[in-house]
């Protein structure tokens, strides 16, 4: 077991109508708001009228219209102007990881001089940032639960996963009636993406008992609870169930002690979202079984075992390759089974830029200290297997 | 699902030779430092010198003795009267849980001007605590990782479980290389301890995969790694995911979510140590069969099923009743195989205080609430079969 220093300090407030808090929880922290949200999605939810009146005795600023994998440029940009000339107290973030991750990079520029992207691109470290709290309306990154987010920056196609322990979110609610309307497209790429923060935490070097247990009850918790919501979308139990199976995506409690596995399919995936502003869930899960393929090796294919056995339920009489294999078709299996189209060229990436984007990633990704390690000819070759 | 508040925000540094951060911590939290710690094993581990060392640059006053079941009077009272009188800034426990019980009762009781009973008796609400950061030398109580604590009232026989939100330790130390020295009776009750806290939240009414995935990898990881750890002292690996899998078992990680279950064996165990000053693990793990053999019923079978199947591998084909009752029998023949006694007449508990321990149970554990709920003459009969 690798020596760890952890803590998540975040407070979860979970369940139905637990919204009905929020005064008490943001009158703790500050009375001057940024109202952060995306395309309006919350206000069909009648999310928007309740935060309003719950919030009636505070001074509201609004920064709306953030995007799926939030833009540096407006989002972030516009987001620090507003807290630095109102001099907010507390950003409220509404809405799901993407609303999330562009507050936290807001949080982190609000109390820094210069360009924010100097913070996220680790230049400069971050001395202070302004708390967070959140609601979440769609179960998928985890952002609730960690100190990370993803900002994209258009002109240069750089997507960058960036992390302070400063941006833990102070509190987060997470009602899981809220997702009760969402698409079945985002409920899929939202069991995607949570899958895939699992899958990406076990395939290292070595795990625990402890650790795999925990994975592998997170991804089959997922598989059962997210047909359930498709089928029903209104099923209580499934959609709370899936909500906290992914809160605890990204903040390593999956894989305390692990070695480090390097997160090889973020990393591809940022350039294909960077590049071609696809679905983030939806191409993890074109991407990962074929990683799978490319790194099942004598090195490797000890955790496919344990993978097929004790997630698909495999027979473990079976030869190790057989197993192997049949768990990653399993994984593909899966994600097609819940809608996800399962080919680049579905969600409109072509052969014409595998190239730039597999220089890209191997340039910045650093997956050539992923466990089994990546570089430019194999993220071309995972690409194009993806076609 | 129920709706749940959660937060533990403590920081687990844990791993070889972590302490070498202990002065940074320290020094971020104040400088007048209460050291407690029990019968000088801490002496014997080399780890009082190396505190000091560590910690030259702060003012130290010291509490020692502090015992097994710790005791309100004198230690609490003792580390209370300390604090007070020397203006202290932090707690710093080293040992194992009890020692860290011992010193969050101390941590309420300085910041209140009345008799501390009045906190734990839950008289009177705690409005501040000291900080405590804590060394830990035992796996067992995750008493690291939890805001509550157990403290003993000999003359009234009272044992109580306490706790406040204040009482999260700041920071927790955890290096599995003290407790290689820890001895098999201390390492097997250990073990009987932390599987008790899982399965005490185990048993309820609903519960998750998720959640039901968790604890049965923090059972099967307990069971898997006391061996090794009673085989091999030395056994880092094993010593170190014993230790983590004690560290998540009472801060509710494990059943965020899940129907409430009582906490029926603690209940029960609480008076054998108040009455006899046993050793707790001890306690639950003769308890535990025969809690589980008297609540075998109708309504409590599927949950025995499956801890049967998941937990113990036991053929999922057998009939129901069949299934919980093995799994009642390796629950007792797994505490046996550790070298734990198995009944109470072996660690000195004959039948004549049963009537009076089943009654002051009743009056004041609550376990009318408990999942399956238990009355004087079940506790009672309980304790009679424990014999």
């Amino acid at each position: 077991m690798q020596n760890f220093n952890y803590q998540t300090p975040t407070r979860l407030i979970f369940g139905k109508d637990v919204i009905r808090k929020l005064p008490e929880v943001m009158a703790s922290i500050g009375k001057k708001v940024l109202l952060t949200y995306g395309g309006g999605s919350i206000k069909k939810l009648g999310l928007y009228d309740r935060v309003k009146e719950l919030l009636k005795d505070f001074e509201i600023i609004e920064l709306s219209g953030i995007q799926p994998n939030p833009k540096y440029d407006p989002s972030v940009l516009d987001g620090v102007r507003l807290c630095k000339e109102n001099d907010i107290d507390v950003i409220l973030a509404v809405g799901g990881g993407s609303v999330l991750d562009c507050s936290k990079a807001i949080a982190a520029g609000a109390k820094y001089d210069g360009d924010p992207w100097d913070l996220i691109s680790y230049k400069v470290k971050a001395k202070a940032a302004l708390p967070i709290v959140d609601i979440i309306t769609l179960a998928a990154t985890g952002s609730e639960y960690d100190c990370g987010g993803v900002i994209s920056r258009t002109e240069t196609n750089d997507k960058i996963g960036y992390m302070d322990p400063l941006l833990y979110p102070v509190c987060s609610f997470l009602d899981p009636t809220y997702t009760f309307t969402v698409s079945k497209k985002q409920t899929a790429a939202g069991c995607a993406d949570a899958m895939n923060h699992i899958i990406e935490q076990y395939f290292c070097e070595d795990s625990t008992l402890l650790n795999d247990g925990f994975m592998e009850a997170g991804l089959k918790s997922l598989m059962v609870n997210a047909r359930k919501c498709l089928e029903d979308p209104e099923d209580y139990t499934a959609r709370a169930e899936m909500m906290l199976d992914c809160t605890y995506g990204c903040n390593a409690i999956y894989s305390l002690g692990n070695s480090q596995s390097g997160w090889p399919c973020h990393g591809m995936e940022h350039a294909l979202s960077a590049y071609y502003d696809i679905t983030h869930g939806e191409g993890l899960a074109i991407i990962t079984p074929r990683w799978m393929k490319h790194i099942l090796s004598d090195k490797t294919v000890s955790r496919f075992v344990k993978y097929g056995v004790n997630v698909f339920g495999i027979d473990s009489a079976l030869d190790d390759y057989e197993i192997a294999n049949k768990a990653i078709d399993e994984t593909y299996s899966f994600f097609e089974s819940i809608g996800i189209p399962m080919h680049l060229k579905d969600v409109g990436i072509d052969e014409s830029r595998i190239d730039e984007m597999a220089h890209h990633v191997a340039e910045n990704e650093g997956l050539e200290n992923a466990w089994s390690p990546l570089y430019e000819n194999d993220i071309a070759a995972i690409f194009t297997a993806s076609l």
